[in-house]
């Protein structure tokens, strides 16, 4: 096939499901290529549900993906893996890997959608004890748990008389080098923290943060339904360690509204882990040489007025591969990558022709 | 000529320049239709800059501005509004109306990107004193006096020896029926501050917020920025009063970190106003019929996983007429309705072939 009309995606998440699903409907031939077993990315694995109507994350996303492994015109791979390429825009020749078997793919463009993997908290082990105490967990274990429709804590199993949440784990903070804010995990906290409160109506639940960053519509939507309907506490402060006392977990901080120290036991504490570029994200920066933004994320031209092309000609990419996104940034930038990446091979022909 | 590959684009600001660009390279042909004499939308009118990185708006969409206006498919139509539909999906009949005659065009889709208005702070007059005190000014005007390079106390004609910004004017508040965060608000006060401190180095510069929604990327190019290189002050609190004393402005309010009473005189007071819907999107949401989300911007359907569809067939929205956007939700939005808008055609031309 003429790599003239054809489009990899690199990514089989959101936003390269909406990539891949926008290049086929405009008439691209598309490679579709996931290095997991199934497509759907990190909140079809990861997350039970989604912000801001805490609905399933599967039932959500099943049409999309239904959509995309069925459309005529998408050749997805899954359990494979973008290993090499050479060529330059419009003609691509990408090597990839499936279970050792190595094959060459001709492509005219190259949409990344790698995304991100979660903070790993262990580099903050002293401070919070992720690792050292098992009723320390991240919002994706919570996540987890959810998927199976309970929350408890690990050490007894027990449902949680008390949950905090600490935010910023791994974000905002210049000691471990992630400068940014990771954008989503105010949201997707407080999306929790109803579903702790549908799980274990009595449970007491604590948000501890630096700025509640609930923009746009998840003001109301998310913030002020946890606390008006569902008695959530956000409490501004820092928390600045987390120990183990009897069976319990004493949080030890300053509450910066009241200006006081504050000390309080808990059944369970959820670390709202960050954002970082994915090991997939990193590799397509190398592979596709896609110069990386001062964060570490991929860098892209022309913001903020072109959320997608990379300094690369032929080159775009969609989601968090480039920075903290949410699901709505993500899902329209795979919109706009797609457009951009199929008038890009246009152009192209019709400059050769 | 046929409908069929033909797309209506309402509103020449960020969102729908990238639309039109967007449709047009794609093959389809696009009547980009502008109330206002020129292309750029609110940017454009409005902002010296933009975020992040403080570079003139005019500069940075020249580009685009330039190229949907010079493109073989685009047909540009400024000084001229749609007053009428009729039709659906595939065969709208579009009235536009420009200097008292009327036409009627035929499209087979519509990408509405209407965009927003500034809240007006008069509804808080009572508060803030924006129609009482010349010295009390919004960021807009702000912006405005920025664009010819200057920013000085309007009572006076001098430079400002302190500026305070007063974050969420018309947003996050019940009572004035705005119940949304305006998103960008944060940001503009940040990138302004700086701005400030550039062209009135001496001045002492203060930002009242409530949370500082510096999401991403912002809070290291901005907020920190803002703090460790231009030593503006960002102060936690509540501010209840603006009043006049002497030839100053005495803010009223608690510092909520400190847990004090704060009062403050200054010489230039920016209000930092939300976005509300502009009449162009409620005019549009009435003329094709698209139903209001709950805050009374254009509702989309599919959140978080379609951004840019509308409940009604062959009508999307790119931009704050669906709600707080940054520029760069508006541009990947603009983007991603131009694909699903050709798609779409795509799709219906070749059912009925």
């Amino acid at each position: 096939m003429s790599a003239a009309e054809r489009v990899l995606v690199v990514g089989g998440g959101p936003g390269g499901l909406e990539a891949a699903r926008g290049a086929a409907d405009l008439g691209a031939e598309v490679l579709l290529v996931e290095a997991k077993a199934e497509l759907g990315g990190t909140p079809w694995e990861a997350y039970a549900t989604l912000t801001p109507h805490l609905k399933p994350t599967r039932e959500l996303m099943a049409e999309v993906v239904g959509q995309v492994a069925s459309h005529p015109r998408v050749d997805v791979r899954t359990d494979t893996r973008v290993v090499a390429s050479e060529g330059e825009a419009g003609h691509f020749q990408v090597t990839l890997e499936q279970g050792g078997a190595r094959t060459v793919e001709s492509v005219g463009a190259v949409i990344v959608a790698t995304g991100f993997q979660h903070f790993d908290p262990g580099r903050e082990t002293q401070m919070y004890g992720y690792y050292e105490y098992d009723d320390v967990i991240t919002l994706v274990d919570a996540e987890r748990m959810m998927q199976q429709g309970k929350l408890v804590r690990p050490s007894t199993g027990a449902p949680p008389k008390s949950v905090a949440f600490i935010q910023c784990v791994g974000s905002r903070d210049r000691r471990i080098g992630n400068q940014y804010c990771s954008k989503v995990c105010c949201g997707i906290a407080s999306k929790q923290s109803i579903e702790v409160k549908h799980l274990v109506p009595d449970a007491k639940v604590f948000i501890f943060y630096i700025d509640m960053r609930m923009y746009g519509f998840w003001e109301d939507q998310l913030y002020w339904k946890a606390q008006e309907e569902h008695k959530v506490n956000y409490i501004r402060g820092i928390v600045t360690e987390v120990i183990k006392k009897g069976d319990q977990l004493l949080i030890k901080g300053e509450d910066t509204t009241m200006g006081r120290p504050v000390e309080v036991l808990m059944d369970l504490v959820i670390l709202s882990v960050g954002m970082e570029p994915s090991a997939g994200t990193l590799e397509m920066g190398r592979i596709f040489q896609i110069p990386r933004e001062p964060h570490g994320f991929l860098a892209t031209v022309g913001e903020p007025l072109d959320t997608v092309s990379t300094p690369v000609a032929g080159v775009f990419v969609a989601g968090a591969a480039a920075g903290p996104k949410d699901l709505e940034d993500t899902v329209s930038m795979g919109g706009a990558a797609a457009m951009r990446a199929v008038s890009f091979l246009r152009r192209k022909a019709s400059q050769s022709a």
